[in-house]
């Protein structure tokens, strides 16, 4: 049975060379453009880091599959099969990025018969480096990682996104979503506009609790395994397991909070990832 | 005339070594309590720290006055007099340091007869110093600050922090800003704990706009004058001048994005620091 590490270990090298060109590219003039919504960023260096990733990967591991958030905006498939398959954000917080704001992240996630084997996260401002595998523990920059053992809602610290939808049905759902979690009550809410790296502060113990509507595979896909191995949990936000296409998921280092969380929640429906299914 | 360029390398000094001790508290067990609110948090630490802070400076300069945080919280009084006047926050974002989010900071401004001459914001996860001293500009580790130029509020990244009552009302008028801020349209809205490093971003450029009702004049004097010494203007929420002790700021890169952030807001009433006037 193979056990990944050296493709974990080519994802690391890439994930730091990837998240250098985002670093170099942050104080230079960008190309900003839209995707889904008026909201939806991209730019030029998402598609150039994107391509870097996969091109590196695709020439290590030729027979290998992959998901990026560019290539599926520009009409990819989303399907996770039985295949090796490589789970890609290039910039994850590109709105973040366009402002230089410093919260931004590479994300490179690896599932083989459709369960993740391991997850790199690189927090390009910071320079750390978040990995977990499958069994073998989170670490960020070798020390290990441990979610916060709180239970509580009244001591939990809960982060959230607000997603690319902005009609005001959705709005009305996402702030009562927060309403209610605040009212719990709980401590606070934080919302970093990066999905990967608030979920990296969750399998740091730094906060309890995360959910959102509205984000992808590829913005899940690394961070579920950092969680799980850092003790945390990650589901649906019906309680049912993680659907990685769903487009919606709850984590938290208990299950407590994770119980807590979801069933404040009202979904809004983003559809799937793999919207054919 | 007085510089006052002795008392900021002094407040400089006090900054970093307070910092380091957030720092070094920040992995240890802490002893939680509740102030105003059950989520208005107090540590040992953030009285240690705002001792420290002031027994040094009040060693150095005996006749100056000093307004904390965790003093006023014992009853001192908020008043700022014609008298060189140190404002100090020995922990901004207290929730954050009890659950080791990494934004927490020290603040500290100086005012003299009723106007602000410099700030000093010690970032103290990342280590970083922002400094800003009236007609001297604002820097970031000697490196100079400037605000974004952006005008549009479509394009912009705008910030603000929930405060501490949760009360259905408040929250109802809270989530109404935000609301109207998200659907102005803008990029988006961040929440991450810390009103002083949410304004240095504003300084920094990676964000065009805060706003907060419920912040004191501790988490708003030593940022006002980073933020405008790099290019940007800080006022109240009714467009009038900034009154440090009215627990109300708008502040933002361009004066476009602040009039159309505060045209935008309703108010909340969270009385005023010097609760006599």
């Amino acid at each position: 049975m193979e056990d990944w590490s050296e493709c974990l270990d080519v994802a690391v090298q890439v994930a730091r060379r990837a998240g250098q060109v985002v670093s170099c590219a942050v104080n230079q003039e960008k190309q900003v453009s839209s995707k889904s919504t008026p909201t939806d960023l991209v730019t030029e260096t998402d598609h150039q880091v994107e391509e870097l990733i996969i091109s590196t990967l695709r020439q290590k591991y030729p027979t290998h599959r992959f998901i990026g958030e560019e290539s599926a905006a520009a009409g990819g498939r989303c399907e996770l099969s039985d295949a090796p398959t490589w789970i890609i954000d290039p910039i994850d917080g590109t709105c973040n990025f366009v402002h230089s704001f410093p919260m931004v992240a590479v994300s490179i996630g690896f599932a083989v018969r459709r369960e993740l084997e391991f997850g790199v996260i690189y927090h390009c401002f910071e320079g750390t480096l978040f990995t977990g595998r499958r069994g073998h523990g989170a670490f960020c920059d070798g020390v290990r990682l441990h979610v916060s053992r709180e239970s509580e809602m009244s001591k939990a610290l809960i982060l959230t996104e607000i997603g690319a939808k902005r009609d005001p049905a959705t709005l009305d759902v996402f702030l009562g979503n927060m309403r209610r979690i605040l009212s719990a009550p709980t401590h606070g809410v934080r919302i970093v506009g990066s999905s990967t790296l608030a979920l990296c502060q969750v399998a740091s113990g730094a906060a309890e609790g995360y959910y959102q509507y509205g984000l992808h595979c590829w913005d899940i896909a690394a961070a579920a395994v950092i969680i799980r191995e850092a003790g945390g949990c990650v589901m649906d936000t019906t309680g049912a397991p993680l659907d990685l296409m769903s487009r919606r998921v709850v984590a938290a280092g208990t299950p407590e909070i994770a119980e807590s969380v979801l069933k404040l929640l009202q979904p809004i429906d983003y559809g799937r990832d793999d919207n054919d299914l």
